[in-house]
């Protein structure tokens, strides 16, 4: 029963086939090699046109290098207060982008809105070059809460962002669980909706170590490449990180493992729900956060369970916990999680 | 015929086998998993003593961060000319050093002598604050050319290095090549003779990607641990590059496959030689760097070889190239060079 | 009616003799002159004992440089939300601090407290590498509002941050009204109640370009001097900066202009007061921060008075504005701005 | 008989007239007042066209902000080897241009060539994104050894820059001094010869601190301003340095010190010459190399004259000496020097 992240989970078959088969054969390194240039194609087909594709082995270089290729460094990006970039990454964004700085901003449920950015850009104090300027939007996708931005919605924050000179990327650590679920194609969430960068993640979704800066625009490819090099996120051997790409984007893989683990979600919601648990936001993807009460809490703890707990104790009010499905979640669990639950109420 | 780079060689089927079983299981994200947990107590043991262990995906991090962690922002680092650091890095010692900056100093062979860094930081233009203070040392094992340093080398120099107050960080790309030629053991090539800091390399050696820094000084954890986070070279899924290493070091599998790559080197190098080939530098480990006749370079390309090329055209003087064997170099390929060699001569 | 900035001042005599009387002479450059050792030992005599003197051109530098100095590039350093490192400086302290990053507390009339630098540091959430270490707190002596702290007020900050290995900084940029107002000596003010770093403004109070990082901690004076030179703020004519001070120092002529400012400021908050106009920050220093009428605004701009206006249009429930008076301030302007105002009532 | 330096010349009366007059009045800060306006223009007649004028207190911070505005931050720019951002800046460039390096070449007289630029970017190890992209050019006029570089020279390296897509920055600490000694005009020197931007000094000319970047390509002018601010280097009473830069153009005064100057140099070699004295390098300006016997140094020491020495002791082959000429260089300090050297010889 762990449910801590999906980051916990293992790798899936599909990867370690690929890395395998790679591993019998000898090939260029930095890149130049069969498999990065298949990942081209296969990025080009996912997209539906050409892309520029920089894998990179952790989300938080991804996301730290495509905010240093949008921004200039006297930028400030504006971001969700609870976005990985804002309280997880230890100020890679500002590490990597030469002293860009965030903005982060309050919003229910992980999703930001135009009217807040727009009010936040019109009402703060702007004082000419003695405040960083305003120049980008990074919004995630599934966002924190695994709540899902549709087409429309990431358009209007999308053209609310270009109006104000601003480059929109994207955190698409769970993009596969997003797509998963709008049903929308990756085009329509990406740079058809304005989208100039995305961070879309492989790790989480059934891979090792792959995530990879999409880029959907041209003229930040130089710096791309380069910016990822001088932050030592070139691998040597990189047709790895390709490879597990192509081996996860095959066949649909990426879409079944993010499929699944968001039905283990809305399996998990559904029956916690049943037994009388409130649940804090909408389960559109792979994450389900729960009010647990402390006697269910004891009940999970010795059942060996494992998850994040978001409120300080004491537990007098009930915990807020984050539950997080993955690939390799089996309804099993989800089951004895549920009924550990419905057992201690 | 691929003696390009050991970097163009596969994944060895123990670091394979250790992805494999660890894929199929659930386990912490970030370092706080078994595997890593096992990798400490395994370096504990390749170094005879308790170390600090910090796994990231690249050699340029892990040299970088190394070098972060022991110098201030102010310091410069002294290197070979020819340093992977120096030339091949792309400034990212500077970058993740916030500022530090490199002084090159040519040297024979690869090899930094204490004579030449006192004599470099006795004689240079030293204006006091308004010059970067010499505050480190980095010298790489096998050196750029596989030439290895003795330990009585190495602490020669790590004290002509320590009396200058510069922290002594060793750049171990090749690291298992050197233990396998030189007779002495890891301890006695690092903390025995002074070094502070290792990045020791496994990806070249036979791993997908994984390299470690190494710390011998604890006073420098907490540093590499946040440098490490904030530049995003911190996995997720850590577990599997400690996983990798863990397969790698098991049995000594990393030694064994180290002995064959310098056999193979030093099998080519008599093959060449007995050729009538000129050999530039002494074949210590696993890299060979003979003079070619503009045949002979004809002859290899025809049939296929990869290597690379380091004189400029025109090749009516001969070529120096330069030839790294790996883990999974054949004694076919390797005779199949020489012969060619021998038969365009 | 020039009340929209100390710095809107020009130089008082005292520091024009000074330069003018060093003009004639030659002396060595970058600090090794008389004026600057002279420096040091007023100093030493202003805050009773020996201190680093570092001056510097501007206040943003002498703030980043001192957090710089103090804090390790991985940290964050709490602050007042509206504080200067905070929304006047363009990031300057992440610039030269290496990715440091700031974290902005609100709080009423400019004044931090102990608990509420405790209860953020207790209850933020806090991912061990994942966050940004709290490794610093930053002061602001006078505050944004030219209120001030006690020295006992200090003292229990310094103790809370100290608990919590953080290092304190002082932005004293008005450092010199704060003296005048609080009856305290510098000494009691500053490291008598724990505080590492002080940011000694001279500028708003009559130089013409004259801020001091002053370290009451030995160990960061290599840092700080190194970092002022890399990031250009060691002038080759250093002591005319020093010079400045001399001849702001001497005979108390800082504390006259100071306790001049300060009277001017309690005089025009006793004039609007007495014309029924509602002033929202106690008025320590040489700053008043009234609510003026639409009407009364219309009147001042009409007269030509000049001052920051914090609230943005419409002005029908009244205009927040700040006034600032310095050493050069008259009577005749403060009379006539009241009058002005309550003949708009 | 101080030779040391220009930067140890005090501050001439012009100078300090237009500081005095500007002392008694209040203007706005940071730039948004009449001597920066009137800088302005002052710059546009001195250029013969609009410049964007950022005025900055050091030669260090006019230099850094220069490059860093013009080079992307995984740029490397040529320069000498000997120049006083290679070798006087502690890696500012580095610093404030985000970890761009330098590339420093020799060249004799510190001219650098068309061909020595050609040659290493031809030859040098380039390795795509693992080396740092040589992407800007700066020359220093005069040189650090006072020579001057015609138009005709200037356009020629301007030239080689721009057909490789570098951006040409001029260090012109001593730009007066290579005017007044040109003969040609300051658009002739810049440019109309290819260069993009200029660090224009005039503290060694005869300023106290007063440095300004001048930009010639209109799109680096944002970059500037945010670089400036974000670093430290814009001044609070920014009116003092435009002040400074004002009463040093009016009437030619720039010029008119710097052909004094020249002229003390030359007096100086002449005589030095005269008594047989060996000059290194051409005297085109205000610096004088000369070698000195041990005999004529003692000589000079004993009559209290200061100068940098180059060479290492011991003395017997001579010294080699640096003595610089200022505005503030008397011919009876010339004179003296010169007697002492012949009646030692």
């Amino acid at each position: 029963m762990n449910f801590a992240s999906d980051n916990n989970s293992g790798v899936c078959p599909e990867v370690i086939a690929a890395i395998a088969a790679e591993a019998e054969s000898s090939d260029a390194a930095y890149g130049l090699d069969h498999q990065s240039a298949r990942l081209e194609e296969a990025m080009a087909e996912v997209f539906e046109r050409p892309v520029g594709v920089y894998p990179v082995p952790t989300g938080t270089a991804a996301n730290a290098l495509a905010l240093a290729a949008s921004n200039p460094v006297w930028g400030t990006v504006i971001c969700h207060d609870l976005a990985h970039i804002a309280v997880d990454e230890c100020s890679a964004p500002t590490v990597l982008g030469g002293g860009l700085t965030l903005t982060p901003l309050a919003a229910d449920h992980g999703w930001l809105t135009p009217e807040a950015i727009d009010s936040h850009a019109t009402n703060r104090r702007d004082n000419g070059v003695h405040t960083a300027a305003i120049t980008g939007l990074s919004i995630t996708q599934a966002t924190e809460f695994g709540t899902v931005y549709s087409p429309a919605e990431i358009a209007a924050l999308a053209t609310t962002a270009h109006d104000r000179s601003m480059a929109v990327h994207m955190d698409g650590a769970r993009f596969a669980n997003a797509v998963a679920a709008s049903g929308a194609t990756p085009a329509e969430l990406t740079w058809r909706a304005g989208v100039d960068l995305l961070s879309f993640g492989a790790t989480k979704g059934g891979a090792m170590a792959a995530e990879a800066v999409i880029v959907f625009t041209d003229d930040l490819r130089d710096d791309l490449e380069r910016l990822r090099k001088r932050s030592g996120h070139l691998l040597s051997k990189q047709r790895f990180a390709s490879a597990q790409f192509n081996g996860w984007l095959a066949d649909g893989t990426w879409l079944d493992h993010a499929r699944h683990a968001n039905a283990c979600a809305r399996r998990l919601a559904d029956g916690l729900g049943a037994a009388g648990t409130e649940i804090l936001h909408p389960v559109d993807t792979n994450m389900v956060f729960p009010v647990l009460s402390a006697a269910a809490h004891g009940a999970l703890q010795a059942a060996g369970a494992s998850y994040y707990v978001e409120s300080p104790p004491p537990y007098d009010q009930g915990l807020r916990v984050r539950l997080v499905t993955s690939w390799s979640t089996t309804e099993a669990a989800v089951d004895s999680f549920v009924e550990t639950v419905a057992g201690a109420a």
